[in-house]
């Protein structure tokens, strides 16, 4: 018999419930009984002790169903120990649903952020088991994190979809990718579809030297070009502000996002027409890929198996091809961000793409 | 013995080339001999005699291939009859390009301007066919306009994809849906994918209105609400406007577009968050859907037909489910707009969607 | 108030749940109450008497389902008048249910099979409303079927894949598409993807004709060929056979389906090497295209309308561009199959498309 | 100054000319001078000295086209020692347009066989570069294969329309999916779609195993069973036949394929009712996905650096995330299998997928 907790937070991405659902397979298996409590819109359902009591037929055709059932919030962890607004102790309440509901575990799934309060969780002494979800592939101990084959595929098809009208016009193009703080995806997606310059938030780009990019292409024939930039890129300039003077830029910031600020620049200073595409939301919504389905059968499977082993404080990884149970307290905090020198960043130099520096 | 002279012209769209090629194997099988000459880049092709001779290589592989192997550029119908700056008469120097290369007919696929200077070609005495290409569906006179289908697809996938991110997180999305000055493409977007609220040019919305239809909604349980908005929507404030005080607004307008003003409305009377989404250009381009496919192939071969026939000055429409030549004179110059009391908005009100009137 | 009872039979195919969304949501607008009795698989669910009271709920996410909420079977109309097993009368198990269950109406969404019983029903005194549904597109007095869209989308995405490889390989490919006794659905995945031969119910092939049209490409330096079969597609002689020759024919056959018959003809008679593909039921399932979506809500919403006007013994039509009430007396038992000598056909072979006649 | 000679062999698949794009545009970057000979149908190209002198605009705008622009032939292996028709020695003939054209390299891109082949020629002195291409992840000493993700997404999609179907109907489907004489394919679509039971070359399956998973699932209120079976799946009963033996078996083998016996003996042992598709050379075709699309631009700036590198004689490899050249010797004649006991296998059992062992 196994009373398990499971919950997603943080933004949404496209496998969360094949990840639940592989979890879930895998516990029934193998328990007699079993019951699972769902805690709904995040942290937040075990804060207030929001849950439902799931069945087997809750997971039942969700393999393919992008979203949450569970429903989803973010709850910063720096706000966890910051009592809320009628001076309930947030990390308190947790651990008397917790306990209240004689738990054997916590299923948690999220992010970077999701992660360290999941630590912090297990600090306080819960059994919690993590599950690295997001499409940003920023998640420290992990190669690949769930959700961000998915986003790949959808900000290809998007970049696709502008190759065949930015070569019927001749035009410049600039498709905003997402992935926070890092440039994962905009990495792996620009290379999918053939960007022509690609700005990573780890690369702060030159804008002379994106132009000199521009007038190469433009010189070999080649009368347009696609941009693929990460929703956190950065010019160099900016990159040597101190914090405080990039906030102060940020007040007067009249652009909705770093692309927008990109191509005036390229406009004013090369006359040519630019236009902006940001897919936005689309890339985490959607069903999972394929590719993601397995991840995360794989690693629900492996999730149920550490909960089977008692083995807990841990976040299930996929190393090397392997589900692996990598502690928590090495990874929590830790970002994975891509580095400049990496192999494929040199192969996709190689090839002729831009980056910028 | 056919001599041919092809171009496309106005912004692209997804199945320019499965038309092309259409017309082109329709010709093939019925002359014995054929020349092909593709002018670059829209009118510009014709007005400066820039163009390849085309074979039937050209239109091999190319069905399902979005975008235009011959380039497309904007030529404003307006500034036709203004010289260009070396003083050139361009419309002259289109009949100048035909007649020098001695064509029996110019086949000119393109959108409502396209579609005006087509007209005045002939009127000038040159033979033309036009097909009627857009992704708004605003063409007078045809049932259905290719790109249409295949833009209502990407903009449908779009919604598709924030609905589970929406549900997962109850939150409000703006997708901004294109369509330029008429309300087709986002109707059918928006009924294919479910929105809630969906805002048309013809029709237009009361903000009240809008609040309304999202309050319903919250009050029923349901915690996200889905705005498929036109890029030409109109608040019934800036409809009464003349059309000076309207150029007046948008002097100081502060929005990079409609929804992001909207939601900017939304949130400051209601207080909840908005996301808005903008697929921009993506909705023209990638690969025509089999419906667009089977359209142009229809299309093109009646083109082909008429060029056999010697029956010129027509645009090749699809009306209920035929094709048909419907004279130039008779429609260029006219837009087909959402008539906002069509059997399909009644039905569309009848389910309980929005139109925020 | 209003006491719907819903059935979906036949053969499964995409947009069956947002049909029934949308009948749902029309009524939910106008019914100040509103119960829905679904019935499950098919007419056995009204002949036995299984059926559960739906909710709001059970039709919120199900527009882009493929599949049918309800099941279905297939029940044919032939035996609908022989008792079964137990010698229980059907019609008069059917007619019990309904009254039993006080409802106002049936709402039976299937394809010719179906609607001949909802025809019978309606001669026993039943209301009832048909929405037609097939991949098919069989359905006389209605100029599309729900499922149509979708099916064609599916096959023409398989012949896009065999495109590139036999292109790469120089080979001769079958891809056999469904349709029943008609080929509506082969003719426009033919069309839509490229095809170079097309064969048809409606027009018996000749062999040597389809041999003719692959010399001929092979002649014009196009080393591979690809036909669209459909899985009614008959020979000349077979053509000719009478019934019983034709039953006594496919006692011996040998081929698992039609497709693998030809392939043995061109192969023996040319030596040419022959590739069969049979995508079979994936091309009725899967979630339904924009287009079939945005025409069951439609369809959806024009049935509640009927319903709410007690205007009872009728399909639901698209008929060009607009929804219509058919009277079920006047189409029920007839079939709509594609006239050989139609403008489509006709454009096709212009074209240089083959139909082995 | 290099000089290049280029093939792709054996059966297509969906990244070659992705592939062949990365190592053009990796040397195009670094070579002052190029040239790009491209042999057509694979080896038989370099045996009769059929080539095409290719540039830059040859490898523009191929990222996302399926199939080889060089056409592909299978040229086993065991026949390259055999002379042709003509008396030709192979092996010489192609030493000797190597030779005669003065290449620098050969860049050869293929499966198993192509591999041994291309060792074969490393072993007569020629410099060789291998590029591990094909659907069937077989191929030793790599992580992973170009197609091999693509081949995943088409079956699984197959498998998901499927799923639709088999769900509305209570019917048991069998899918056939490629992968010659291994199960990865099988393997991951079956485990990505949700498959019920999985059959693969590697696990031999015992029918009443198969019949107990059926059985259990009915049992459980499931009406409906999916099979995901290689075509190279096998009994225990015929694993145990000699080669001699199952040749003779295969002499009077009345099915199509292994799906249709195993359908039948399922349907004469448990009476249900068993469906089969084939999607069979589908999952071959089409555009490449973006993983496959990043792996090959990866692969093929690594062989364009191995080209300049003058380090020649390996295949470039995939291994834990990072390109790697892998001497031809060390890997030719290896066959890459699924391992019955892996860790994959083991969380699919885990969660309750039959192998039918």
């Amino acid at each position: 018999m196994k009373r398990i907790g499971m919950l997603t937070s943080g933004g949404d991405c496209q496998a969360l419930n094949a990840a639940m659902r592989g979890v879930v397979k895998g516990l029934c298996e193998s328990c007699e009984q079993l019951e699972i409590y769902g805690f709904l819109d995040g942290y937040k359902g075990l804060i207030y002790g929001n849950y439902r009591l799931l069945t087997g037929a809750d997971f039942s055709g969700i393999l393919t169903k992008g979203g949450t059932i569970l429903g989803s919030s973010r709850q910063p962890f720096k706000q966890m120990r910051v009592p809320d607004e009628n001076g309930l102790d947030k990390v308190e309440a947790m651990k008397h649903t917790y306990h209240k509901l004689n738990l054997d575990c916590l299923v948690i799934l999220g992010g970077n952020g999701t992660q360290k309060t999941a630590n912090l969780l297990r600090e306080e002494g819960l059994n919690v088991v993590h599950l690295p979800k997001t499409i940003d592939n920023d998640i420290y101990g992990t190669d690949v994190t769930f959700g961000f084959q998915s986003a790949i595929n959808i900000a290809t098809e998007a970049i696709d979809c502008i190759h065949t009208t930015a070569a019927s016009h001749n035009r410049i193009f600039i498709v905003e990718v997402m992935g926070h703080k890092v440039g994962w995806l905009t990495l792996y997606a620009g290379v999918a579809s053939g960007a022509d310059i690609i700005l990573l938030p780890e690369i702060p780009y030159d804008i002379d030297s994106v132009l000199g990019a521009i007038e190469k292409r433009s010189k070999a024939g080649k009368g347009f070009t696609i941009l693929a930039v990460a929703e956190g890129a950065i010019s160099k300039e900016d990159a040597k502000l101190s914090k405080k003077e990039y906030k102060e830029k940020l007040k007067n910031y009249k652009f909705p996002s770093v692309s927008y600020e990109l191509a005036d620049m390229i406009e004013k200073k090369s006359g040519a027409e630019v236009r902006v595409v940001v897919p936005g939301h689309t890339q985490r919504g959607g069903s999972p890929c394929p590719y993601d389905r397995v991840l995360c059968s794989r690693l629900g499977a492996a999730a149920a198996q550490a909960i089977m082993d008692e083995d807990y404080g841990n976040m299930i990884a996929m190393v090397n091809g392997k589900t692996k149970r990598v502690p928590l307290g090495d990874v929590a905090g830790k970002l994975k961000s891509v580095d400049p020198e990496c192999q494929m960043i040199k192969e996709a130099k190689s090839m002729g793409i831009s980056f910028g520096d």
